[in-house]
């Protein structure tokens, strides 16, 4: 098992990656974009992608690439967000005139950095890619938001411990897979669709899952490039593809959808921590 | 009318501005926080905020700003947005290493940017400021993507015109203001409400719609803060709130929502443009 993921060693994605097994080989690729091309052509067996933050909100990139490619997703695994202010050692937090990191984890600190006035705020495409930067630059007046693991791999100092603004700050990624084999244990189904533009479209989508008491534990919807104000729609619910409840909910839907299509069908991470705990 | 817009002048929010009235003097403002603390100090009337675009999605921020402040939307207006490649006069397309941009702007150029190997792609927290950084820095290897108008503004030269991978992008803005008054033009409402975390929870809410035959024009959930998983649902819908129907299908979610808040009720800027040519 060999996992694509964005970014620098010591990013987020990679740490979701060791957690959601220590038993791969890892990676690291410069955009999200290559990590579907290293699943497609090979390079690796799984990728794995942030799709979803508990504060921030989607990572819509992210959901338009599922829908580009045809990689289905195969798993997931959440993990929780603590954001580190880290700077070459020697340097102190009054020395620091500039902080890099990623634009959604300087969203996540956004009350810490407001408390620094006089410090500028710069937006880069990576966490671990910002302390990279502090470090083979040797900016002694800089500081860079990264997680722990990234402070290390790069041999900075952390000036500041947990500078999120909420500890709450969990993170869902997907892992994305060659394979279209459904795993037995699959109690989470990922699907979108498109509807025709009427009254009422949404709410008879919906219809299909509450008639059949089918939760929904997401639903979002992305605008359709070229049809403005038209959206795609997507769904988790909380039950395997072979489940026949699934099967017929998404027959119905397919009745009066414009589009429909299955992302995958996956063991949800909770059930997997669950059996972990299990075996242990 | 003193409006209040994010970004430098020759940003997308002035144009808009402008392109809602031309009786109003313009207030540039840092962030978006700005803009709403501007309107409630007095120092502007109204103030306007990019809620959504046809190709990049919903601006969150926004939309959370929304709910912390308790500013009514009074209406809207949409822009289609032509980026443009710009740099000093002088600097032509092969001198140019670094291309500065927002991020939604930069993800909005996306092939084009790509079709650029070699040259380093930084992101700004404003597509006008990244041309007033080319300009004061005097950057003679660095372009910017921006706004015809931000080149006007900052006496740069446009290298390659329309660098936007899709003609269909469409910015949608909403302006706030202090006043209460809902105007007798209404015919769009915006509601935000958060509902209990049950199965069929969204199919009642939308079914309060449904029954009575209105539309949504959008819909769009946000993660609640520190309750991981758990949303705020913000919809549109097509009728202003003296309409007895739109009254009727607020009370009637307010049986079971666990919280909701009328946002505004405002002339939709699809009204407000018929009004504009029959007056013509």
């Amino acid at each position: 098992m060999r996992i694509a993921f964005q970014g620098e060693p010591g990013a987020y994605s990679e740490a979701a990656a060791i957690r959601f097994t220590d038993h791969a080989d890892l990676l690291p690729c410069e955009s999200f974009d290559d990590v579907f091309t290293a699943v497609a052509t090979g390079k690796a067996t799984h990728g794995i992608l942030p799709v979803e933050n508990s504060i921030g909100g989607s990572i819509h990139r992210n959901y338009d690439l599922l829908l580009e490619h045809d990689l289905p997703i195969v798993g997931e695994v959440t993990l929780t967000i603590t954001h580190n202010l880290m700077a070459l050692p020697g340097t102190t937090l009054d020395q620091v005139t500039r902080i890099y990191s990623h634009p959604q984890a300087l969203a996540q600190c956004e009350r810490f950095l407001r408390a620094m006035p006089g410090v500028a705020v710069e937006a880069t495409y990576d966490t671990a890619g910002s302390a990279k930067l502090v470090k083979e630059q040797h900016l002694t007046d800089a500081a860079a938001i990264a997680s722990e693991r990234a402070a290390q791999v790069f041999g900075l100092a952390i000036l500041k411990a947990e500078v999120q603004d909420y500890s709450d700050n969990i993170t869902r990624f997907l892992l994305i897979s060659r394979g279209i084999d459904v795993s037995a244990e699959a109690d989470k189904t990922s699907i979108v669709f498109s509807l025709p533009n009427e009254p009422a479209a949404l709410f008879k989508a919906l219809s299909v899952f509450a008639l059949r008491d089918i939760d929904l534990t997401k639903i979002e919807s992305r605008p359709i490039r070229g049809r403005p104000w038209e959206y795609m729609f997507y769904v988790d619910i909380p039950i395997g593809r072979h489940d026949v409840r699934c099967a017929r909910a998404l027959v119905h839907l397919a009745e009066f959808a414009r589009s429909l299509r299955t992302l995958g069908s996956y063991p949800s991470w909770k059930s997997r921590e669950a059996a972990a705990t299990q075996q242990a």
